[in-house]
Parts: structure tokens; C-alpha cells; sequence
């Protein structure tokens, strides 16, 4: 889907693979997404969501990739994306998607223009709001530029970073954005970061009960003064069952259900299976080389620090309990090997240890179907950080 | 120096500065050099390896930049680069640099016909080998091109990744590389990079002594057969000066040098003083704002996982003891700040905790002196992993 011309790119040199290759021909180390299992998550989650009356805003700061954003419109029904950053949203809505949520605060002169500015891409704009200072800047760009910010109070419900922690807050926010030129009051950004790794089902549970408690609160306050929540967002792959149950969330923002990755795989369902043994898939792997194997019990592998983040764990070595990725170095791994089972030239895939900020260190994703290599997408907003 | 014409570039959107402006207005978060503390390290280093009759090549896989590596050729006599990847080496050669060691193996079919097209650059070529099995490949391929490889037969001494680790085996691969056909021994790579980081001299030199002993058994045993070693390469900036008062070695390796980090910061001098603290100067900093200061003593700042790796532990905050860096997520960085000294928009550079795997998240260094942008490089071989 990408109109990206891949043409002029040149294998190894600054490309992994193009379309029509062998799975066997992709130059490691390099991103690879099995398509089945990634259409296979996507539309389940779509599914669940519809199924629920939720609309599901999918979090696009995990892959940004506005083609599987697209994919994510096409098959799981999503209503739109959120992401982190000015410049992400910029991507995306140059990318032609038309509802944009910054879930995240925009502080900074040079941004709130350039955020005033989304609109006149033709992107409905959203972005939250945990500070009355902000009310003013963010009305004085949009009214500059003759356009709308909608915005929803950030609600801190447990992460303990950026959100107002009172209903009285929330209200007095609410109620300055209603009053401010090119601003619309939207709703209630409340997503609890902090918990969707814990592995119990009935700690994550335990954690969302307080969170939807405040929201609750929240909520039904501003609607005792007269003021809707057309959205009230939140909800991640660890959680989207409570906050869909919950009677008070209406948008889903889940992210890392499409790829799943070591960290997330571990934490369990309520009948305490891992999820990514029956919930989710794999459809995620950085794909890696045996370059060295001098050592009889450890294989080297071409996928190091610059290959992946290792803040969540090191990545796993998917489909094989016969090697184990143990050793991490720049350009390094080093494989336990102990029945010496690998030799050079063979290929790993490995499930990474957290696929957001994995996704975040590559240019590209080589998706495959059938040991063919069927598409090659850009990760859109590589380095759109600001 | 970089010909890249950034005028196309949309300041926030996709680069974080342009020259001419004022520090104040980079948009964050981004890497930032301190241009004088940065020639201050590359001069100090060029002068040391001259005054001790070292070669120095550089190591261009921590900054991934063509503009620095040409800087050190210029200001530290550098004479080459070494990296990692053949993808790396083709942006270097492509650059302009003329004597490039990948000081890593290449295995895979088509990543060494691209290493046997690198001297059709202009670019003298060199890489590692640590198994018979590559010679032939390497030789066939530069047969084929009508070029020459030179090889350094690679010694573990100590690392645990690749390399031989008896001097039998240095020789039996040496006199093989010298018997094929468009092949060129040159000499031993043997990087002792796993004591770089270990805190006391004593403890760095004991491997070391270790290494020299191993590296000094080849070079000597090959000289008894009638084969010199021209390179003799390895050394980083934890020990360089063991290598070059080692009389074995001939060639320094050394990159954190020039940027420093907080994990190679922490590490002693002979004098148990931090090298941080008078050795080298820190250039090299992630530029970070504050968006939410919602807590009385806790300030969020826009640079996390995204902008930096944390495999050698968060960041510091630089020059500034009443705030500390206590936690990193995705976007976001939670700043303790217990006298509420900070406010929205504050800006803070942080010292990142490894620099190699920073740099490469980014696709720009901005350079700046006396309170103004001076320059803004491409982190040129970002992505260029292969």
C-alpha cells in the first residue's frame, strides 16, 4: 500500500528485501512480520471491539507504520490512530489517515503551531491537556490558523506521568478548553500504563478498578454540569477487556495485540495461560544470522543492541527450545548452543523483548507470506520524534 | 561538511534544527554535540596516538557518521575507520573515507559480494575472518570482482564473541589467506571489548595483559613462519593506553572517546578518577524538554526509549545535581525534581548511558557552539544494519 517506490533502493545497502524474494534471500539483521498472524490479530481485535460497542482508536506509536495503520482501518475497523508525538500525527496524516489523537501533552511554541496545522490535512485533531497554561497556548495557535483542536483532560489513573490525579481538576480544564476559541472540549484520555505488564490477571484487574473508578467520577461530574465526553479513551493489550467492560471507556488504544513480543507474552489471561499461547500471535520477529560459531556450546548473531531494545528483557528465539539468546552487544548476540545444533548462515527469528521501541531502531518491515517475501513497508515515522 | 542539502528539510517535522538558530529553539527530543568539547576529544586522542607511534582508526559504528570521521581524520590523524557492517563500510567508502577495516566477520553469500566490490570505491578493504570455511567465500568473490580483501585473522581474547583462541589456529588461517587467490593477510584483530567497561585500571589492565600475551604468541609464531603482521589492531578508550605501551600492537580502535558516556564515564583512571572527570569531555547529549509537571516533585520530560537505549542504565542528567533521571518509558522520562526547581518548556541535556546504540535511534547530530546551531549532520549510516 505504501507509495513509497522501492525501485531506487538497493538490497543490503539500505534495504532488506523487495517483494518477490525468497524468505531465504532477506539480508539480517531486519524486521520481518508473519502477514497471516498480523491479519489474524488485527482482525480479532477488531472483532472484539465491535462486538463490544468500543470504538478502537489503534496506537500507532507502536509500529508507525501508516500501512498497517491503513491495514488496521481495513480490517479491524479501527476508528482512527493515536500516537505520541507532533510529528508521528504529521506522518499519519500525510499518510491520508483523518482522525489523529496526540495522546500525549504538546507543550513547546513551535509544536502547538504545527499541531494547529493538522487540520488543514484534512485530520480531525485531538490531543490531551494536563495543565491550564496549555488551554491558552493551544487556542491561540488553532484560532491563528483558523482550525479546531479538540481536546481531552488527561486523567493520571496509575502511570504516574503526565495527567491531572482530581475530578475538580479535570472540570476546571473541561470547562477553560469549552471557553476558549478553537477549542472543543472531546473527553477523558485514561490510560494506565503502568499495569498492562503486570502478569496476574487479578493485579492488572485490581489496578483498572481504580482507574475506572476515577474516570467514573470524573465523567459523570462534568455530566452533572452539562459537558459530554464524546471520547473516553484508554486501554492497552493488557487491559481492553476491563476497560470494555467497564461501562464508561468508549475507545480502545491498544498497540502491541498486531505484534505481541516477549514482555507482553509473559503476563497471563484470566485462566492464567500466557497470551501469547492462544490470544495473540507472534507476528514480530527481528531476523538474524549466525556469523560466528568458533565455540562449540555458542553461536554469534548479527542481532545486537542496534538491532533491537533490550529494556524489557532480552528477545526469545521463537519456534526452538534448543538455543537461547543469552548476551547482548552492539552488534552482537551470543546464542547458548549447547548441542552445537546451529552453523553459520542459519537464520533465527527472534521475538523481542518490547516491540514499540524495537519497531522504533529499523527502517523497514519485510512482510512475508508463504517463505516469500509479499511486501516491504517503511516504518513511516522512524525518527519523527519531536 | 555533509553534501546533504538541508534545505528540503522541514524543521520539527523532520530534523530537529537547522544552522543559524539558536540552541533555545531545537526541537527536542535530539542528539546535540558540543562542537568544541567534541574537537577537544578528537585532538587529545589524535595526539596521543601520534606521540606513542600508534595508527588511530577510528571506530565509525558508535557515531555512524561520515562528517565526524572525516573531522577526525582532519583534526586526530585518524588513519581509517573500522565498523561492524559491510552496509556501514559501503556509506563510509561512499562518503569519501579510503581505508575501511570491518572488524566483524562476513558470512553471508551476498554480503561478501558487496565487501568485494568495496575497493571498485576507492576504498582499501579489510575484514575478519575466524573460520577457514569464509576464506574460500571471501576469495571467490573477490576473484570475481577482480579485487582485493585484506583479512585480519581475528583473536578472542577475552570477549567471548568472535575470533580463534589458539595460536595454531591464527596461523593455519593466516597461511590459508595467503594462499588464496585475490586474498591479503594483513594481521591480528584481537578488541578486548568485554573489560572496557570494568570501573578499575587495575582490573582493565589485568585482562589486557592477558590479551597482549595471546596477541604477542601469534604475532611472533606467524613472524617465525616469515609472515608480518601490518596491523596489529585493537584498543578502545578504556585501554588504549595498555595497547599502545603494549609493543605488539600497532593500531588503536577507540570511539566512546569522542562522545563519552555515563557508563564509560563511571569507569577509573590510574588515579581512581572517573574518566569523565578530566580524561574526556562530554560532547554528546540527548536534549530533552519538560511536558508535565503535574507532581510537585516530578517533572516528565519528552525522551525516552525512543530516544536513546538503556542497556548500560538511564541517563544523566549533565551539569545539575538537584534533578536525577529516575524512569524511562516509551516517550516519556520521569525526572525527580524534590525542590520543584523545574517548570514546562525547561530544557535539560542528558548523558546517555551508552552512546553507540543512542546514536543510532537518531537520524541527526546537531552541532553547537557558543549558544548557536553550527551544523546539523545525518547520523549517515543509521539503518544501515545489513
Amino acid at each position: 500500500m505504501s507509495d513509497i517506490n522501492l525501485e531506487k533502493f538497493e538490497v543490503g545497502y539500505d534495504i532488506p528485501a523487495k517483494p518477490g524474494m525468497n524468505e531465504a534471500d532477506i539480508q539480517t539483521p531486519c524486521l520481518v512480520l508473519n502477514l497471516d498472524a498480523l491479519e489474524r490479530n488485527i482482525k480479532k481485535m477488531g472483532d472484539y471491539a465491535a462486538s463490544h460497542n468500543m470504538r478502537h482508536r489503534i496506537h500507532g506509536k507502536m509500529h508507525k507504520s501508516v500501512d498497517i495503520a491503513k491495514l488496521q482501518e481495513k480490517l479491524g475497523g479501527s476508528c482512527g490512530v493515536c500516537c505520541q508525538k507532533v510529528s508521528e500525527a504529521e506522518v499519519f496524516a500525510r499518510g491520508g489517515i483523518k482522525d489523529i489523537l496526540v495522546s500525549n501533552q504538546v507543550r513547546d511554541t513551535a509544536k502547538i503551531d504545527r499541531l494547529a496545522c493538522l487540520p488543514k490535512l484534512g485530520a480531525r485533531t485531538i490531543c490531551c491537556v494536563d495543565d491550564l497554561a496549555n488551554v491558552s497556548d493551544l487556542s491561540a495557535a488553532a484560532t491563528k490558523h483558523g482550525t479546531e483542536i479538540e481536546c481531552l483532560v488527561e486523567i493520571d489513573c496509575g502511570a504516574g506521568r503526565c495527567g491531572v490525579t482530581t475530578t475538580p481538576a479535570v472540570v476546571e480544564i473541561a470547562k477553560a478548553i469549552n471557553n476558549s476559541d478553537g477549542l472543543k472540549f472531546s473527553g477523558i484520555q485514561a490510560y494506565q500504563g503502568a499495569m498492562q505488564h503486570l502478569d496476574s490477571y487479578e493485579d492488572r484487574k485490581a489496578k483498572i478498578d481504580v482507574a475506572v473508578a476515577m474516570v467514573k467520577d470524573a465523567v459523570n461530574t462534568l455530566k452533572a454540569d452539562g459537558i459530554e465526553c464524546d471520547i473516553v479513551g484508554g486501554g492497552g493489550t493488557g487491559s481492553y477487556y476491563f476497560e470494555s467492560t467497564s461501562g464508561v471507556y468508549n475507545e480502545l488504544q491498544c498497540g502491541s495485540y498486531a505484534f505481541m513480543d516477549a514482555d507482553y507474552g509473559r503476563i497471563l489471561d484470566k485462566d492464567g495461560k500466557r497470551i501469547d499461547q492462544g490470544e495473540w500471535e507472534n507476528s514480530f520477529f527481528i531476523l538474524t544470522s549466525v556469523m560466528s560459531h568458533t565455540k562449540k556450546d555458542k553461536a554469534i548473531v548479527d542481532a545486537g543492541l542496534k538491532a533491537q531494545s533490550v529494556d524489557s528483557g532480552l528477545p526469545v528465539v521463537f519456534g526452538r527450545d534448543d538455543v537461547e539468546y543469552i548476551k547482548c552487544s552492539d552488534e552482537h548476540g551470543v546464542i547458548m548452543d549447547p548441542n552445537g545444533n546451529l552453523k553459520v548462515n542459519d537464520k533465527l527469528k527472534l521475538v523481542p523483548g518490547h516491540c514499540d521501541p524495537t519497531a522504533n531502531v529499523h527502517d523497514w518491515y519485510v512482510g512475508v507470506r508463504n517463505g516469500k517475501v509479499e511486501t516491504v513497508w517503511p516504518v513511516s515515522a522512524r525518527g519523527h520524534a519531536y
